[in-house]
């Protein structure tokens, strides 16, 4: 049987009780059957993965106590996503594969031609939870509120180098060479930059243009394969 | 507004007359609000993209018109991906994603550890359409009936070779080089290859072990990885 693994909000230790919400003990003892003496993993983004044993189970809260570390933290690098986000199924699939890709942040921003739908970030930050159980994960990334791109890139770091991800610039990509400093991945929105934002990427010191091939990607797609370029040639992989 | 994109299975060419199924003049007619006179795309996955006129417009078919051809035939690399069918959604999602990134063959495979449900070859298929249409490709994947792994292996061609991705190798893994020759990627199902079918891939001379970095990633999620690390080191990106 597969290893229940859980996120809570709560530190870790070894010999830590841990106090269970009503959804993680519906969870645990109805869904997943646990009861009392039962193992399972958890993490809670900061202090690794520990093996954890059922203490108390009722069907409104428990206590699990911790036993032995599993796993060390294990950080994504200092690497950002954002992209403008357009329908909830695809905004919800791009969080949960940041997750799984190893992106520390997630920037959703708001560009001329996209016309944002609110985003729930309750329910995205669920989405990357689930990713990180789902994955083997100690890590879940920040998840920002919807930001307007101007906004955000007023206040750009200055160390911080930007994979610009834009199909109408295919011609004046360049590759995906190292460069000091902290990145972040920008996914063009499906109806493009504008011409101006297009302008102020492409004057910014930090921004390097690159290209996801002679094909026209959906922005999920294109997130995913950002990711895959940046992580195989740049990161951890 | 965006312009209408139509896969016809019908050959096309300058001046050819293209018959519609009633699903496709309910699409045209009744979805996309087109009359006679407006304009669309064409594509039939051999002969490139065609603009075309409504010639006839009727509820239970139509008549169009190919006017010059608007792209050639673009053919993605002689790539085959292969992967072990779970979950519907995550199926259909690999196929659309396949088709995106530029896969020329889909082939489904029942390894041991895996209880592939059938698959809908029809349903795969229009997910791959719709994809071509979406994404401006002007060609459709061929997508194959699920095969099992073995029999597949057994008739492996000499010269293709096989990129492999299975996280329990991830020591073994070697950098994706170059090699002459057709390629396949080969997705490891998510309850892992059996010891068996992992020591006949290893054994395989056109074998490619290949790490996918050091987060478990759920099978669609390798899926687009994968694709994205080949087309960007061999591909046509």
């Amino acid at each position: 049987m597969a290893q229940v693994r859980l996120f809570v909000e709560h530190p870790l230790g070894e010999g830590q009780s841990v106090s269970l919400t009503r959804e993680q003990a519906h969870y645990l003892f109805g869904v997943m059957r646990l009861g009392p003496g039962d193992s399972l993993l958890l993490f809670d983004g900061r202090s690794g993965e520990f093996r954890a044993k059922v203490a108390e189970a009722g069907r409104r809260g428990g206590t699990l106590i911790c036993a032995a570390q599993t796993r060390p933290l294990r950080m994504p690098p200092d690497l950002w996503l954002m992209f403008a986000p357009i329908r909830k199924a695809r905004t919800d699939f791009i969080v949960e594969k940041a997750t799984e890709l190893g992106a520390a942040r997630i920037r959703p921003v708001q560009t001329e031609f996209t016309n944002a739908e609110r985003i729930r970030r309750d329910r995205l930050r669920a989405h990357a939870i689930e990713a990180a159980e789902q994955c083997g994960g100690t890590f879940v990334p920040d998840i920002d509120d919807l930001a307007r791109l101007d906004t955000v890139l007023d206040g750009w770091p200055a160390d911080r180098n930007l994979m610009f991800c834009d199909e109408a610039l295919a011609g004046q990509a360049r590759p995906l060479a190292h460069r000091p400093g902290p990145w972040a991945i920008l996914i063009g929105p499906e109806g493009g930059f504008s011409p101006a934002e297009r302008a102020r990427l492409v004057a910014m010191v930090q921004a390097v243009p690159v290209s996801l091939g002679p094909r026209i990607l959906r922005a999920d797609t294109a997130a995913v394969a950002a990711l895959t370029l940046w992580q195989s040639r740049l990161g951890d992989w």
